[in-house]
């Protein structure tokens, strides 16, 4: 006689998945409604707990829960199956390329029609399912899809990827399973990443405390990692125990305060940003013979263009589960990796294999403020850019775009404790406007009453325009600035000057909000001088609606550092010298 | 000693693309510019025969393509590498559904960073530049890499794929290679299937030609592939030669001529409309011994859902390159086939194998036309939809979007010489908006002066929505209705009546154009009654700009056949019964 199997309760599968989202921390779901997710999501609606947040288009909704998961941790887009996860694909490589975990769920066709290769419409008629796994497959750590005898499991491993990995995981639900029911599950969710290893946690601290023992001249580069595990203090505590210098990068600007002695500034190679004026921040890190990554992952924009001249054997990463040393390759790729120890682990036993912290000498650098222009100054892109730098406020949440608001940015000390968001590696233009909605709703759950701003091009712009409209059916109050300066600037740095492909169409921005919104939920302003840009900036202090202002400057308004990098990605691109 | 090799002169590789492009046909060429794709803009604009059209972002860029190619032949996209492609893929995937020829030609960053995996922006850092190939493998004829060894072979092949297959290819050009040269290659592009093979001819043609003889009772479904391949006339000539009566699908709707004795009507199972007052064409199809479909591709929304009850003894299908008989599965599926045959030869040698036709007997069917409301009548979908059959004229472009606009469109019998372009397969909800303008520019090109006329509900239109600004940058002149039925009508037909879920964000419509475009390029309607409408409808006879009529009617106002469909989807979606 067998073992008799314990009574269980039972649960639908879609129940089970909308517990599982919501103990793992999801408050919203972004994304378009479809025949193959409707019960999914009537469910959703009944249970309550987690908001639909409905929007124009798919990209944007996985764009938005990018935006939401950089600060909740945990952002979420629903879709059906082919014309929506598709849609959703680019912003989802977005999320992938920049770390930011977000679960892409899709709504799969009646496992029936799959399982008989019916030609269903939303397919290419040729019986293949697994289409849409094979094009997610490069950007998402797993493409599960749940069946009647593994929901369970396949629902947990999508969720314990996207946390454990802080990348996107794809995930089918065909639309005749939501409520089957299974066995109750009992365990809870079990999201990070394995316990350490104690040999190899031993055997790393052991070599990273060595290497910072001995160091002569030692720095630690913190990237944004660091804050997708939320592992900000433990950093901080590493740092001080160390008594290393630090510096941000482009990609993690706003990780870690920068009001402290240790704080060196922004490195970026030869176009690093120092703290403290004089100091250069690029040949130091040159010259070090320590320098500590903290899941740094280093590229054309964090480097300078590859102008980084960090020492091989001076380099080693704190990634999320191990320690990397040295460079392989002439583009400062990847070394010898030793993984079994997470990163949390790795600072805290390091800190503590190091003598007691020596007190951080010398002052926290000072917060620099560019000179504003005279009220006579010549209306340009400098004139507005330094009267933005006085604008931000430390609670902002600031998003942009790549591109010269990007590069105008980089020049902005930003305020301590605001929020600075950016799609610097994958860097697809359009990604700030639904982003900077979905993290401004995050906020919002958090209890916060934090400004956001966004900055965009209105190249750009254009991409994701629409998204605004949600905006304002939800009664949010971002400010947007959208730099009109009649076509993509950036592209007129690298080729194209004076190209008409680097024209864009004329809109009206400042008209957009009242035709995508419902009256008294928005207020619009055009800037083509220094007064016009004080009155709305006036009425951007504390909004209480959506704030437009479009802020006219010429096509070739764009700081020098942007030009010198055009000529460079130019060379790059187009020339093939040896 | 060896032959002297001929001497050739050389050509660039990015000139020698455009002139491939160019003989093939290609006369627009839609999409973004970006970093990896500049220097082919430069090129393009200076070579000057293939314009450049600038459109919002890449997947709208896709969708105008698609429109161009379903009236051209040919439609191509360009994009830069991963946040480009890939925001385009989905539209790519429902070319491929739909078997349009389009091009996805993407600018790759230089080959020396690919070769060396460096990590740069647009990629997810991690060396992998097969990714996006990868992505596309599912919805493409080929995924091609121009190198400096292979650039003409592999620039051949991926046009020649699109035209061969009438799917999308995808091709990839290094940002680097552009101003390489190459031999001067001196053999004309080879577009064409290769000729018939003689005993694959003979075969099928006699199995066709038999099938047909013996008809007791026999019918010919003509589906939208016959267009794609060009081969209208000789369908026509085939059809007369046999005086096998005919039908179109809803996916070929005016694919023939309709004013034709041995019209029969537009073919779907049980949801067919005949073309005369009671005939049962669908107990017609299900009785018949002989069942020829021509680029015929079944599926639920060809098929009544599933209801069509041909027979599988009955069932041949001439196909663009072969012939295939009977089904291998419940949903119509595949049969057994033999290739080697184009579709063209097939057609021709059967119906010379065949007696001397008979001429058709009976009148062509007359197009009906719905009575119009009386002016007292209340104001529904009912009033607006029967005034519209009165409206579209014989040169009418149409196009619309799956959902409440085609259920209603296909009750209507359209004007002879009327082009109606919709995707029924891939049903990409906010497609036709920019597909519109795509093939309006294509229809100018040919030195047409069509009017074009969009239908699409709002909740598909806000995905696309800001693509109108493309249209009016280039002084397009469409009647686009816009039916404010507040939400995803057809979503609540299938579930969901009142849910939430299924609205969507207030827009005015009809400010929007004022906002996207420069004055004198637009005007705008709103209708909520009769009278409005007419005031509309004669604004819309002859414009000269673009025409928003925004059509505001009721969210539960659905034909009844949608509310069925709705009820089918649902049962298929949802239930499991047995």
């Amino acid at each position: 006689m067998t073992a008799a199997t314990p009574s269980h309760g039972r649960i639908s599968i879609g129940q089970h998945l909308i517990n599982r989202l919501h103990e793992a921390g999801l408050r919203r779901l972004y994304g378009v409604p479809g025949d193959f997710n409707l019960e999914f999501l009537e469910l959703l609606v009944k249970d309550g707990r987690i908001s639909w947040i409905g929007c124009c288009n798919e990209m944007n909704a996985a764009y938005a829960a990018d935006g939401d998961a950089r600060l909740s941790g945990f952002g979420a887009v629903l879709t059906t199956y082919g014309v929506g996860d598709l849609s959703a694909l680019q912003a989802v490589a977005g999320a992938r390329a920049e770390c930011v975990p977000v679960l892409s769920l899709a709504g799969l066709p009646p496992l029936n029609a799959v399982d008989n290769r019916f030609p269903l419409h939303h397919t290419l008629l040729n019986g293949d399912y697994e289409d849409v796994r094979a094009a997610y497959r490069p950007y998402t750590a797993s493409q599960g899809r749940v069946e009647a005898h593994n929901a369970a499991e396949v629902i947990d491993r999508a969720i314990t990827d996207v946390f454990q990995q802080k990348v996107p995981a794809y995930l089918q639900l065909p639309c005749d399973l939501c409520d089957v029911t299974i066995p109750t599950p009992r365990t809870p969710l079990a999201l990070d990443l394995p316990e350490s290893d104690p040999g190899t946690l031993a055997m790393v601290t052991s070599a990273l405390a060595g290497k910072i023992s001995q160091a002569r001249q030692g720095i630690v580069l913190v990237d944004a990692l660091v804050a997708r595990y939320g592992l900000e203090e433990q950093v901080m505590d590493f740092i001080t125990r160390t008594g290393l210098p630090y510096a941000l990068l482009p990609t993690s600007r706003t990780v870690l305060e920068r009001n402290h002695p240790l704080y060196r500034g922004i490195y970026n190679g030869r176009a690093s940003v120092p703290a403290a004026p004089g100091f250069d921040l690029d040949s130091y890190v040159a010259g070090a013979d320590c320098v500590v990554g903290v899941g740094t992952r280093l590229f054309e924009f964090s480097t300078g263009f590859f102008s980084a001249a960090i020492q091989s054997g001076a380099w080693c990463n704190v990634e999320p589960y191990g320690l990397r040393h040295g460079f392989a390759t002439p583009a400062l790729g990847k070394g010898k990796v030793v993984t079994g120890a997470r990163m949390g682990d790795i600072l805290r036993a390091t800190a503590q294999a190091l003598p007691a912290p020596k007190a951080a000498s010398g002052p926290a650098p000072k917060r620099t403020l560019p000179p504003l222009a005279t009220d006579k100054a010549a209306w340009n892109g400098a004139v507005f850019w330094n009267r933005i730098a006085h604008f931000l406020r430390p609670e902002d949440g600031i998003f942009t775009d790549m591109g010269t608001c990007s590069a105008n940015l980089a020049a902005v000390d930003l305020p301590e404790g605001a929020r600075f968001n950016i799609q610097t590696i994958w860097a697809a233009i359009g990604y700030a406007t639904p982003a900077v909605m979905g993290q401004q709703m995050a906020s919002l759950g958090l209890g916060e009453k934090r400004r956001h701003v966004l900055f965009t091009g209105e190249g750009a712009f254009q991409l994701t325009a629409q998204e605004i409209s949600t905006m304002m059916r939800h009664h949010l109050n971002p400010v947007v600035f959208v730099i009109n300066n009649r076509g993509y600037t950036v592209e007129r740095c690298i080729l194209g000057e004076h190209a008409p492909f680097n024209d864009v169409a004329p809109w009206r921005y400042a008209a957009l909000p009242k035709a995508l919104g419902e009256e008294g939920r928005s207020q619009s302003f055009e800037v083509r001088d220094q007064q016009e840009l004080e009155v709305a900036l006036a009425a951007a202090e504390n909004p209480s609606k959506l704030t437009l202002i479009e802020v006219h400057l010429e096509p070739l308004d764009a700081p020098e550092g942007l030009w010198k990098m055009g000529k460079a990605i130019a060379d790059m691109d187009y020339s093939r010298s040896v």
